[in-house]
């Protein structure tokens, strides 16, 4: 058994911007040569999140407006008072999403559903670089 | 060190249906004879979800209910008008609760707490086959 | 390859109290020598949670906020009905936000961002003696 890191860079919109990443971590799955197993998909940001759902305009659509229904960006937040910062409700939506999802791999192929893409979800409210940590063991 | 992976199949009834599978859980890692590493509980479909709660019917009912104020069955979704489909509600809970979590094992046991089981949440808006893989490292 | 576990203690005064654990995450890693892999953070309580944010005193006090906005401590709940019980807020918000997150490690050093901590979230209704489990594979 191995554990192989490797990283995906990721150019968002920001402001909820959703970006399907599966392609990128079946890649590095390839790469490793790791057969069974699993991958650990991580985003080292704290107002950003990883997690799966079915990668299609519509859902992408919904989900950015249920997140802006209930964590609303013009809301009044003390981390925007107090750290004269515009972006709390993108912290807010990260650490409620949160930053990890643990894939199984068989056959050198993420065992996701036909309609279950790997996501990441951009909250800030500017367009940013984002890394993603991909590791995969088995 | 190993990895060995395993699946469990659910009958659920659909529209918010919380199954625990703690037991099927456990005896998978029985099976595996691994006594010391952890248990990554995945389900591979983007309209059900898996976390820990403990499960008794009044917490369950609240969970449902909870959701069902939060993201309602019945709102106005992009993904039912584009897509001709009834569970965009589904699949945006699903999301938010996400598909994964990694348990503790010690001694050939699940570190959970005394009220707290692995469950298996289905959003779908009907009865389901489920399929959820468990992945046992140690 | 070797998976290595621990514990970590934490006091907490309950009423979504949000605990900075990363110095502790931290300290274990470095006792395993582990270089390279990742680390389990869990909590084996049905009403704590973990997650990651950036740990500062308004973005605390936020989510504390969304939290009692969203999953209101005083709305009528059947768990706390049927088990003449006060938590039921608190094992909702706790099935929510997850038991659980997978953070990778390099050169000995957890990576997480530099605005993003691993916390434990309490919000149980009561002040609790938490264990958190903590296990470092590489």
């Amino acid at each position: 058994m191995a554990i192989q890191s490797a990283q995906i860079r990721v150019s968002t919109d920001g402001d909820g911007d959703i970006v399907d990443i599966t392609r990128g971590v079946q890649e590095i799955v390839e790469t490793t040569g790791i057969s069974d197993g699993a991958v650990n998909v991580f985003v080292a940001h704290s107002t950003a999140a990883v997690t799966l759902m079915e990668y299609e305009p519509g859902g992408v659509q919904d989900l950015q407006d249920l997140l802006e229904r209930l964590v609303p960006r013009g809301a009044d937040y003390n981390h925007n008072r107090t750290a004269g910062d515009t972006n709390a409700h993108a912290h807010l939506r990260a650490a409620v999403i949160g930053p990890s999802e643990v894939v199984p791999i068989k056959g050198g192929r993420l065992l996701t559903g036909t309609w279950q893409q790997i996501v990441l979800v951009d909250f800030d409210d500017r367009p940013r670089e984002r890394t993603v940590m991909v590791q995969v063991v088995g």
